[in-house]
């Protein structure tokens, strides 16, 4: 008999969210790093980003063209032209020569500063070049806007203003962001480390021979992808036997590792002679929080707290594993760099029947689509937490609320996106 | 003039599609390589994945309890039940080490081996142990159905059987199954190697101060992560400045560089003095195959093909860049690693009136979001060429068709998914 009452076969099942909320006390913000800008692609950033100037920081020219006054062509017509003395020259990159006086005009490329006297910029194609007397000489024939094709200081953004937030996970719009204000390095979100530990007597390396009776360990390989993508880094343990004492000491010695922040283990948390994890977990130094969830797959997914660290027991049936772990540890992975936890929500349409009878959630990996403008789902491969091939083209999870009589196609689902 | 009548200022305009199919004939498929099953994540498979064993490979008990013979318990009942001699006890990962006979069963763990004679499992809940003389009986109480809480050999697949399709990014539901079929090595295909380079004296180093007149390149940067997402690799060449021949001597290497599959080029492709990106698709060894597409932003993308290897000459413009690099090499690069090509699309209703008036289709940086089962966009961020900071937040393109009047909210749009 442990703490909370916990007996091997008499465990209380409570509710998805209530699982989910006893484990948010125990999740705390991990500390940051600074990587350089190639190293920040898809990680997380630990600050809000303000920019220290305006953007654009000069008045800049958005065509190929010349730099004028307004005011110098207002009577400017194809009849009687306007010609301007050409005084400088601005590409890109160059601030003006000299100061744009009346009658005066600057040749400017597109990006380029444009000289404070100048108002507006004129496209090239809207104009001519003419010699005289030595001098170069532009001819405009018609009058402009104040304004025209000069991008103001500040257009896009003034000084200051947070232009990316903390928690982004950062992508090629934000690398734009990023080195245009000069963030060679960037501040990130350290990842957190989770250790992955397979238990079972009948789990063979990926690299063994199948043998009768056993299977390749592939739950330790699909959390790793999972943590991954969930902002973790996975930390391979490897497998061990069902052999309490063995599993024991390793859980331990990690529960005790400062290098490893959360511990996720796959199988042995049902109620067989051979669940190691359920043994643990009723006799431990830590503080067990839920072992069982009313919910399929994955109602003996198991979950404590140790030292504020926390160790999840989910279950060796791949399916169970997985949904285990999308609800439960990805929430808890995402909030430490800032996340917003769970995976996103929306309300789908049932392509098809659903008839099975649930006393619990039943948690089905699917497929969603969009198909003229309304989001249909369906449940892919064979729904049992046993099934190793239905995640494979899983693209949500459809939420079949407790029911006796099934859903039909057309009625509306909920789906936690992946 | 140049091979096909192009010239810097008439150039000739041409469909979106027409510009992409221009590009097809001279994408081919990067060869493979084999990673190390933990580096496969979230790259492309090289080979479709057949498994060498049908799924389950063995009978597997899907429950802790007893297998029997369900001949045995056909006569069961409460008030006469059926007491059968446990002569095994199999946990997972062993072999039944007898054979059952009549009246016998087998203690047998959840993913256990069920004996051949065995073609049911009792749950361990609805059994009782009886010790009686020195040997061990299980008590019945009711018949069982054959076949029930066993999951026949290959219920989930058959031996043969394509699992994972040549083309596909491999996710956890993918890791699951190459683990479990034994592929400690995976075939992937090779990351191609896409050049970046930006051309433009205005151009400063992310770590320089900023100066009037110059801005950072940050397009580089963007196209890293553009490229990374594409499955490709980024190489930074780095900045030029506008000087054609230090241009044309870079590029020129570059394509003679067997470790480089396409080069990026971005700036220079307008029809200003300074726009040497013009000059060299003007004047070079290759093909030009197109230097102006009817499309908003981006109209001067401009790609062509020396030796079966493509250079994109994409715009300066932070938006023009991104917009031209999804458009064209995003869908060169996903082809080479045998994907789709173009970004998915969808149809999605208008949140807000869009009355732009466009002579060329328009692709406007977007947000799109699923409401009650609709699919709703919005343009985010200043919706020009130049504008820096609508990558960010953008999820999609919303497709804009040549209008005079503009759209309405709640219309109809097409949306290029990012």
């Amino acid at each position: 008999m442990s703490e909370k009452g916990f007996t091997r076969f008499n465990r209380k099942a409570i509710k998805v969210d209530d699982a989910l909320q006893s484990l948010l006390p125990f999740v705390s913000e991990i500390e940051a790093e600074s990587v350089g800008i190639m190293e920040a692609i898809g990680r997380r950033l630990s600050q809000d980003i303000q920019t220290p100037h305006p953007i654009p920081h000069f008045r800049r020219s958005g065509y190929d063209g010349y730099a004028v006054r307004s005011e110098d062509l207002q009577n400017a017509t194809r009849q009687e032209p306007v010609y301007l003395n050409l005084v400088d020259n601005i590409p890109c990159g160059e601030v003006p020569s000299v100061s744009l006086k009346e009658g005066e005009t600057a040749r400017i490329m597109t990006g380029a500063m444009a000289p404070d006297e100048a108002d507006t910029v004129v496209m090239l194609e809207a104009t001519d070049q003419v010699e005289d007397n030595g001098k170069t000489f532009v001819k405009f024939t018609k009058p402009v806007k104040s304004g025209a094709n000069i991008t103001p200081i500040g257009e896009e953004t003034q000084q200051g203003e947070v232009l990316l937030n903390k928690g982004k996970d950062i992508d090629s719009g934000d690398m734009a962001v990023l080195s245009s204000l000069g963030f060679d390095n960037v501040p990130v979100y350290k990842k957190p480390k989770v250790a992955v530990l397979s238990t079972g007597t009948e789990l063979l390396d990926v690299s063994e021979p199948l043998e009768p009776g056993k299977i390749r360990n592939s739950n330790t390989y699909m959390l790793a992808a999972q943590i991954g993508k969930s902002g973790g880094e996975p930390i391979l343990i490897g497998k061990f036997p069902d052999d309490v004492d063995v599993a024991k000491e390793r859980i331990n010695n990690l529960l005790h590792d400062d290098e490893i922040d959360i511990i996720v283990t796959t199988g042995g948390v049902s109620v067989g002679d051979y669940d190691i994890m359920t043994d643990i977990f009723l006799n431990w130094e830590g503080h067990t929080l839920f072992n069982k969830i009313m919910m399929r797959p994955g109602s003996v997914t198991t979950a404590g707290v140790f030292n504020g660290k926390l160790l999840f027991g989910l279950s060796g049936n791949p399916g169970a594993c997985f949904v285990g772990f999308e609800l439960f540890a990805k929430p808890v992975i995402d909030r430490m760099i800032d996340g917003a936890g769970e995976h996103p929500k929306i309300t789908a349409l049932l392509e098809e029947d659903y008839l099975k009878v649930n006393a619990f959630s039943r948690f089905v990996r699917g497929r969603y689509e969009v198909k003229e403008g309304k989001v249909w789902t369906r449940p892919v491969g064979l729904d049992q937490s046993s099934a190793l091939l239905s995640m494979k083209d899983a693209n949500c999870l459809i939420v079949i609320p407790p029911t006796k009589t099934g859903l039909k196609a057309g009625e509306q689902v909920e789906v936690i996106l992946l």
